[in-house]
């Protein structure tokens, strides 16, 4: 597999009154992924980047990791780091933000 | 997991003089999986989206199918069916177009 982890975060954009995700962080949570990733000299083996609607637009913003398929909801930007050391790292899903 | 196949094609678009997907009908590609998939009665199971910058563009246009984490590259539209019979529904990877 090219990357142990990859990592999509929706970042779109729609006209709607809907909750949506690109309105919601979604992009500032693409670059602190990014950023968490290559502080740590990971980009190599996991990839995090912008991806369009999960269709979880009710739980944004929204990414989802593969190749577990594990979809996270309402993730802050104070929950990235905790992603990437428990999931992304350590294999270990932050439960409390999983999309049941 | 939410689906039994979910393939990202990149739509990126890029200022840039190298080969990009988005310009080398990365969209096509999304709306021909879709309809593929849609005709038969197979979306609930099995997503194609848009995505972002996969980090195969020389390659383009490119995808990946997870969970297997294949990766596709140089995808014409006469390649959808195959890859979505074969594939996403048969399992069986379309060797000739991986990218090793």
């Amino acid at each position: 597999m090219k990357y142990k982890k990859h990592v999509f975060i929706c970042t779109n954009q729609k006209d709607a009154p809907k909750k949506c995700c690109g309105s919601e962080r979604g992009s500032a949570l693409v670059d602190a992924f990014k950023a968490s990733l290559k502080e740590k000299g990971l980009l190599s083996e996991i990839r995090a980047q912008k991806t369009g609607c999960l269709d979880v637009c009710a739980f944004g913003p929204g990414l989802v990791v593969y190749p577990e398929g594990v979809f996270y909801g309402n993730v802050q930007l104070s929950d990235v780091e905790e992603i990437v050391e428990s999931h992304l790292i350590g294999d270990q899903a932050v439960e409390r933000l999983v999309i049941a």
